[in-house]
């Protein structure tokens, strides 16, 4: 019942058309994964997520830990049914928390603060918020304060609780600060932890296997390689690259020449939507992304032709709607000057639209790619 | 084109059922007017406004001016173009913000701090944000800072700019805590700015008269008469009552018989679910409500068995649908334990979900009145 199949191959690149074929319907890939962290995007009620041509969501196996409890979505009939959401779901493992509620908190690193490197993690260091240890990570609960301890079999438990057609191991996602000491051994760890997951999953989600080995192209081959060999369903690509768009692509060239073909792969967290296409040249397929839904909620909108700041002056004239060559509902009924108005009156629905758009135009986006590869252009 | 047709009267009530009819369609009455003070129901985008079947919405002109300003609006095509809502619209005249950024604020009041009758106004006080004469408000903007004068010629050209189907004459909407002599001083000043705004008034806009007198039925009976004799297309009933439905319902009842039969009556400002039908009974036809918008944002929802405060303990694990009665697409797709979930974790859309189904329920609960009087049942 769930299985990936490749229908096409491009010539030009290592881009692939695929369907990814979950217990809850199947997923045109490439495809962009948008983010529901706690059960919802936000802003948008599921029904209007549809809308914006989402195939596929994204939650967090952390924050639906602490809130509202994997007990209380199992009790409600699992996630699909807890959310409203009948179509394939993902979880993320927690692992990428591991990493922002400890050195990317600490740092001030994350992934939209690239670049900074100027703090080598060394051996041994722990960052503040969080211990981490062999077995898995403590946290202290954001939401009541209590010590929360997160490790694989944790992590897997929790997933099957929550039950997304798609499930991740627990992965370390080191900083992009971390050195090549740090790394390497932050790679056994959760190569270590990859194995555990792998024979504490009894349910029959698909399980993806999480690459990891930061900037250091050593350790990602190794890490691919051993990911590789164990038996999962598909594999995630996690964590940094390194410094711009040559690196990050040459990595995952490298990581996915080492993966099987006929495996989904997809990549953690992506950045921005000028980096969509060229992770799709190297054989990506699916990739979560929370650029769209963030902005908008600062206002943001893109178009084909840029971004727009709808907060600055000079929109509350403009009739135009955020994008002339978008077909999404908001670009339909609505002016920008309208929408400037909304964000500067703090309406909460500014946030709906805005989002809605943004959504809309990224999938839009992929969707086009899609046909480059169909015609034979990418 | 606009005008006010009473299909059925009641032979138990002075309830009646109507066709409002205005420049962008009928509103059949009695009926729920939401509140769009902005130019959007909060948390709502109007497309899902419209699903709620909100047949009227009433905006604001004191907000409307102070941002984005009515040439913008009317630069962009006038208020229903620029919001999307080509139904129709009232705008309210800014005399409840008199009041409410006047002595509504200096001593706490408002339309849901009832019954504080303890600081009685007297002649000559003024509130403290602003300085009421003869010809209308000084006002603090609170968006910018400046002096805004507002005054009933003011008012109505802003009305006409924003170009709502329906508008209001400029009023004092005098505090529960008025005494006789300030209310009779106030009325003196409504009633000269209601003919000032009848003269002032060159579109084909329906012009509603509004009513005031406070808790005095001597001063609601002479405002009555007054507003009656002059030339509007239907009347406003604003102010507070005094404590207590009897008192409201005798009062409205003895102001509606002092008013022309055939011209629609719109109460400013309804409190609450129960008093729908008491005002209704009255003769009342329709009336703008902050409730079902304002509690959703608060976590209350409105329900066939009372009020649910879904912040409460014990509802994440209350897998039933707000209400099992209501045919809203919330309750047909969502429990309580998910938009608890999504209360609990400050997901913005659960402001939206709330919302919509509090204005169904709002809207439903009209409908069914509206059946009574039909059955004569009311």
């Amino acid at each position: 019942m769930s299985g990936f199949k490749i229908t096409k191959k491009s010539k030009k690149s290592r881009a692939r058309l695929g369907i990814l074929e979950t217990a809850s319907g199947i997923v045109e890939t490439p495809c962009l994964v948008p983010v529901a962290t706690q059960a919802a995007v936000k802003a948008l009620t599921n029904e209007q997520v549809l809308e914006t041509k989402t195939q596929i969501l994204i939650c967090n196996t952390f924050h639906l830990h602490l809130r509202p409890g994997e007990s209380i979505v199992k009790g409600a009939g699992g996630l699909h049914k807890f959310m409203n959401w009948d179509r394939p779901l993902m979880t993320d493992s927690g692992g990428f928390q591991v990493f922002s509620l400890g050195f990317g908190r600490d740092f001030g690193l994350g992934k939209i603060v690239k670049n900074n490197l100027s703090l080598p993690v060394r051996k041994g260091q722990q960052p503040k918020l969080l211990k981490i240890n062999n077995d898995g990570v403590i946290f202290t609960s954001f939401v009541d304060g209590r010590k929360v301890f997160l490790g694989p079999k944790e992590s897997i438990k929790i997933q099957e609780k929550l039950g997304a057609d798609i499930i991740f191991t627990f992965d370390e996602c080191t900083p992009p600060n971390a050195d090549h000491e740090y790394t390497k051994k932050s790679l056994v760890k959760t190569h270590k932890w990859a194995r555990v997951c792998l024979e504490a999953k009894k349910s029959k989600q698909m399980l993806f296997g999480i690459v990891q080995g930061g900037r250091y192209s050593d350790l990602r081959e190794e890490s691919a390689k051993f990911v590789n060999s164990l038996g999962f369903d598909g594999f995630g690509i996690g964590g940094e690259f390194g410094n711009g768009k040559k690196e990050m692509t040459s990595m995952i060239r490298r990581v996915a020449s080492n993966l099987k073909e006929n495996r989904p792969r997809h990549l953690l967290g992506i950045g921005h939507l000028e980096d969509m296409e060229l992770v799709i040249k190297e054989g990506i397929d699916t990739f979560d992304c929370s650029v769209p839904t963030h902005y908008a909620r600062h206002g943001t909108v893109f178009t084909s032709k840029g971004r727009l700041d709808l907060d600055k002056p000079g929109f509350l004239n403009d009739k135009n709607p955020i994008d002339k060559n978008c077909s999404c509902f908001v670009c339909q009924n609505y002016s920008r000057a309208y929408l400037a108005h909304l964000l500067r009156a703090k309406e909460i629905n500014a946030l709906s639209l805005l989002t809605f758009h943004n959504l809309y135009f990224f999938n839009s986006f992929v969707e086009r790619i899609k046909e480059k590869i169909k015609n034979g252009k990418l």
